[in-house]
């Protein structure tokens, strides 16, 4: 069994909290350090972190001191997660890989960079080659590897088997998003009780953007992306967990709803036989009873790592059209990260 | 200035309800009779109707008798606004027509019927004519006019300038509906609060046909319909009212997002010059602030009349995309009815 | 291992379904039968019910077909759990346990009864014993023990420990009480979002009553009932699960809250050392934290079955107050009833 | 008819927006300045403002120029309403007191001044004259007048009936209060959506202290303050406007709820004959339907003004108990102060 010593960075926000709750029991992975900005390093954790986790704090962390967020102090890990916050996260995960330190984050920052995997396990494993262009050490002992937006994830999840199958020509889609994806204290509650609000900022460029690269192909030492376009209209709406997807798709090669759910049905996870501890049995479950899934039913399936479909039918525009809802904090952040550093640890990545 | 008596069918619904609230004041009609079921049929309006408005029920309508829905017992008014359960408004509504009193109905029973107007005053209002065509009885007294479904309300209001403009190719569309929309007790707690449910039953194809009928032109003694595919996915939200749109338009004439904000703009309604009292000074609101339109900010808008638009923007998938908002239970359902009873007031209709 | 058949009644509601969720991986009972409705007898239960647990229908129970709640139909079973609506549950249950099929119930029937014991294992265990003075079979093979109701739960697990050391006088409580106390579809989402309802009929009257039997006294073969007033105002507020109750409390022996809270903390549950596989470890957990406890946060706590306390303070009118707050269709209802059954098995009454 | 030019300091808060909505069309008062921070200060109020109601922004204030909080540059307006924040309102509203502009005040700060009336118009209207005690000028011209907490506005408006008729001996309350009396940002959606939080903080020791004072007698140059216990428990629910509270009350002479309901009808507001423009026809209302009042259907009753009672019966403990419940931020907040004014300007206090 593997046996790892991991950090966290940004452990006192939302992600990280659900990195601590996820890594709680894992047979592979042991929380070692903590880090936090400076106003919480030197703090036991459970006086750093206003705990938001409906689940009583670990007795394994509420007492370690948080540390700040520099590769100095965590010569103890053999890897870290990262739930930093974008405003910080250029430069302190670069100082990680710089210390030889790998970094496997949830942060947005190094996504687009094209020697950076963007990945999904299930989708695009292939793509963790690129870790061999990063410089950051001499020796590649240092490395960044990224996971997707939360909106991304299902999205990406769904169309791999359509790609694969008749090509992908278009995507339009409405994303119904949870209020835990804004963080901690993320949505004022007189925003949105009883509300929507049309706007996520900053939201649907990620949309456009990281499915090429998701579905795009090794080909040597890069990616070379997808061609389609994307419409994205990223709204919120009063869920606690769980983004739901309504989505329209164009395909090259015409086919009808019945075919398309033929080849979610049938599709295999390329990751399915390596036995990593978090991959869902089923990473697609499609649901037969039109009013599902929801969010409040659906989002905790497989541990909030299956991603749930829907409602597929022929689109009287396009081709196609179904909905599409995957927890946003577990498989669309925490959870997929630390998915990702399962398959890193068993592909040979992380000594 | 013009003063009728009315009657409303189905006065103990939500709908009914509405109408009751909506006309407590208005300056041309006088509530005077309210139909309900056999059940409520007999005893005062207070004990029948379990109220649901954030109001108090009106001193006026208390006391009335609730009425069997049967012409006969409804000689005294001039015509019937109908929020009956389509369930039995078929029968109903035909019987009153044949008794030469007009109805105007938010059922959608007859709104497929191509002698039937389909009715938004600012976007069709010559579909008025079609009146001429009904059988109901021989010397045209009795009559039915309906108002669309209340997603397609604020749809139909923001194509409309885009199809004399530019002409309608595709809309693609996803939908957040209030729970006002079903009606009382409509929608269990269990099943909406924190959630979204990815169906609404019936209401799709709704939204795929009305706008081709309202987006018609009147061709002799009949509408030739508009010919263009509408993809819709309705979707149920934990909001009280105002159903959220979020709309993507292929166009005949490529256009941008700023001409087509521009034709949005400068759109004046037909019917601006009437003077209806419930007729919205502007039908259209564009909102500058990305954000916006929000139900629970904007639904009562103009008195709840208004349809809110928001987001304009080019699209990468088909020409242009937005968001549109409506309250639902006045503009979409029984504030769009009394509209319509204006303007045949108006035009002469009812006498 | 102890090894049980069991049957549930009323399985397609709200609790029923609760049941079986709590049930799945029961160590030592095993679901073989549910009985519902005749309209939904004879169908695969997958079909008769609409699941509403926000996980997916076991498989063990999706193809048992469903059963008339007749006592000849469960001729399989060492015993059932009820879950059935107070309008049937009185003739149904008695038809039971007449057969010889002991009944544990989580219907308010029979609780008023005084040779039925109303249990809550940590609180009154020894009323068990009145299982003997009832008269449905003669070899004492049939009888019925239910679980109060879901405010009481919490009310009177935390007024026990104060009772035994200070004795009661009185008691002051406003209860808000979750959506999911008033199964499905229960309360109208129109009602109860963003809202509060002052009132949760027949509620009250419970909350004054039982806990007297509780905390009473077995006396030969009778409950001395406990002598104090308990005046509650239930209202409903827009909360999935978890009842929230606010207490004061007048002491017969004069105390503060911090001798209160010393109590709490050091009161030993009498079954803690029976190994009960539903029991909680702590059955009540204090928290130090004054935001604490909260339903979302906490309801699920030891698996929904403990009692969370927080904010004990001395009190301005009468001696001590605080909050408590449990899961009300676990603790409050099937998961009580469960543990109930264990602690039936444990003493021979179940064989 | 008087015409005064007003001002408004915490223009940009809620408070601050909700002034500015209610005097929107106030026959009276004309707003004439706006104050806010200095980050705010010198801006157009349309860009400094974020605003949050449920209205258009009145053109009269969208250009008006943010001031600075300081008398000198508030020398046009004839006295201001304060709706600043805790942490600066001592200094500021001095300011202006000695500068000799009138402060009409939401603040907390000088509540418990003894020269300065904590003012309920309906209640305790001669406790005005506390202000010639003020020494903030030679001349009398600057001095301050306060309105209570939010939640002691409905408590003392029904507890006043009471205290005439029997005397109150001693009263326990639990609040059930919604997210705008927060401000905003505000509670964060995480926290509350779904939820009940049992704590706000500082809330309780207002709501033991205010209703004292707020009853107490004017004797000679100060109040005498009433004197019996009050025990509160203050929790957040997630509903958007409207406190409820769960009322327990002991009377110094027994009385029943039949008798302590009939004085509640019959009491007359001491402000009737005034004519404000914002004081309620009538300021308290008993609900007979016991599902009654509910803060979503009943809170604007009034234009937000009403004080709604319900569920008045006689309590096991004590002697009688009742929920009552109104706007937090109209009747509890801005509204309250407005109708302060309005009373300040009929018995000539204000010039």
């Amino acid at each position: 069994m593997p046996d790892y010593n991991v950090g966290i960075l940004g452990a006192t926000g939302a992600v990280g909290q659900k990195f601590i709750r996820l890594l709680q029991d894992h047979p592979w992975f042991t929380i070692k350090a903590l880090g936090a900005s400076q106003r919480s390093a030197g703090k036991p954790y459970k006086d750093a972190a206003n705990w938001i986790e409906n689940s009583v704090m670990p007795d394994s962390v509420s007492g370690l001191t948080v540390r700040d967020c520099k590769s100095a102090d965590f010569a103890d890990v053999d890897f870290v997660f990262s739930g930093l916050d974008s405003s910080v996260a250029t430069e302190i995960e670069a100082d990680f890989a710089n210390a030889g330190i790998p970094v496997i984050s949830n942060a947005k920052n190094y996504r687009t960079d094209p020697t950076v995997p963007l990945l999904i396990p299930e989708v695009n494993p292939d793509h963790i080659e690129l870790i061999h262009q990063q410089k950051f050490t001499s020796d590649g002992s240092g490395w960044i590897v990224t996971n997707p937006n939360c909106v991304v994830v299902p999205l990406v999840t769904t169309l791999k088997p359509l790609q694969d199958a008749f090509g992908i020509e278009s995507v339009i889609l409405t994303s119904m998003q949870a209020i835990s994806g804004a963080g901690y204290p993320g949505v004022p509650s007189l925003d949105i009780m009883g509300n929507v609000i049309p706007l996520i900022g900053g939201e649907e460029p990620k949309i456009h953007e990281e499915p090429l690269k998701l579905l795009g192909t090794l080909k040597g030492d890069k990616i070379e992306h997808a061609n389609f376009p994307v419409q994205a209209t990223a709204t919120r709406v009063p869920v606690i967990n769980g983004h739901m997807l309504s989505v329209t798709v164009g395909l090259k090669q015409r086919a009808d709803a019945k075919e398309a759910e033929r080849v979610m049905r049938e599709w295999k996870s390329p990751i399915a036989n390596l036995n990593l501890p978090t991959a869902p049995p089923r990473p697609i479950q499609i649901h037969d009873d039109e009013r599902y899934p929801q969010p409040r039913l659906h989002a905790d399936s497989e541990n909030g790592m299956q991603t749930a479909v829907g409602r597929m039918r022929n689109a009287n525009v396009l081709d196609i059209t179904y909905v599409a809802m995957a927890h946003n904090t577990v498989r669309g952040a925490a959870g997929g990260a630390i998915l990702n550093a399962e398959l890193l640890v068993k592909k040979g990545f992380i000594k």
